[in-house]
């Protein structure tokens, strides 16, 4: 892989079960083209305020919808999926330990971002507690369970995940998944083949 | 085409660019897997008002995804798309027609959602008045502009529209396009790829 190339960001929610399935298809994209992938999770909560919206699943017709739709989405793509228990997801702690991770080593992101998505969407588990958060973390990806837990109560860990979701919606980023390359926003599972496609042909 | 084989039914508003891009691709896709094709136009506002949702352009970031993203995906399809001068279109006018023209002649609905959907979107012609609904009808179906304009005051033609509109939102419609085939909705111009592959397995 060519890191002179530029990266495929990829901004997601933990909670959000369409960032679950792409953040599965993602990576496999990004090599097919030579590019890097960055995993940017942000908050959903702050761009449904900056847009006055609500949750997918607070809209009588859409929601109703979306969870039919994410499940067949699944099975599309032969996905395990459940839906979890405790909806939406508190993931502010996965959110802050993934960019905490991704600055001890770069490779780790990937892993840990796997291991939050799939304990919500595979295993069903509830990622809130700052201790699951942290034994999830040094499963993943080796780092000590005591760092991760000491690293959530950081102000800087905390300021980080701040701006990186302002920088997110600054950029125009207002749901999950959001796919950016060479300055092209692709918002949703269901544009990843334009996405793929964005990058044989370089726009159009 | 068999007759006897399910249609695919296709919801849209007039008012909506994706919808007048998946109105210039359902057709080849119906007919690939033999299924006859039904427009059915309804009114988004209504579904806004049982969502408590807004047009999309007035949400900030989806909103200005959206404006580059029609512009994006009609070049992707190779189709002309002009934004209309007037946004929202009205489009009561328009849809009472189709549903009244449709009953006159079942051939007549094609060509005249393509009409319409091009005068807005190709030709950026306002459609609201009734005498440019007629003329365009008139044009498009043979059937008689005066009958037209005269079918817009008809209380059963009214009536109709209302009827197909909250038939859509009780089936669960509350975007455009909307694709019903065999039970199953697929929301969006990016879903006709998914749409096609469910009508190639019959489901999964």
């Amino acid at each position: 892989m060519s890191h002179e190339s530029p990266a495929v960001e990829f901004y997601f929610e933990f909670s959000s079960p369409y960032g679950y399935i792409a953040s599965e298809l993602i990576e496999n994209i990004a090599r097919r083209h030579d590019r890097p992938l960055i995993w940017k999770p942000f908050l959903m909560g702050a761009a449904m305020k900056r847009e006055g919206s609500r949750p997918l699943v607070d809209y009588p017709l859409k929601g109703a919808y979306s969870r039919h739709d994410m499940l067949r989405m699944a099975r599309y793509y032969e996905l395990p999926l459940v839906w979890p228990e405790t909806f939406p997801v508190f993931s502010v702690h996965a959110a802050r330990l993934v960019y905490w991770a991704a600055d001890h080593d770069p490779a780790a992101a990937s892993r840990l971002t796997h291991a939050f998505y799939r304990a919500v969407f595979v295993a069903g588990e509830d990622i809130a507690a700052p201790e699951v958060a942290a034994t999830i973390t040094a499963k993943a990806t080796g780092l000590e369970a005591a760092a991760a837990l000491a690293a959530l109560k950081n102000p800087d860990v905390k300021a980080r995940l701040r701006t990186e979701t302002d920088g997110a919606l600054d950029r125009g980023v207002f749901g999950s998944p959001f796919m950016c390359v060479d300055g092209e926003l692709f918002w949703g599972v269901d544009r990843l083949a334009m996405l793929e496609e964005w990058l044989r042909r370089g726009g159009w």
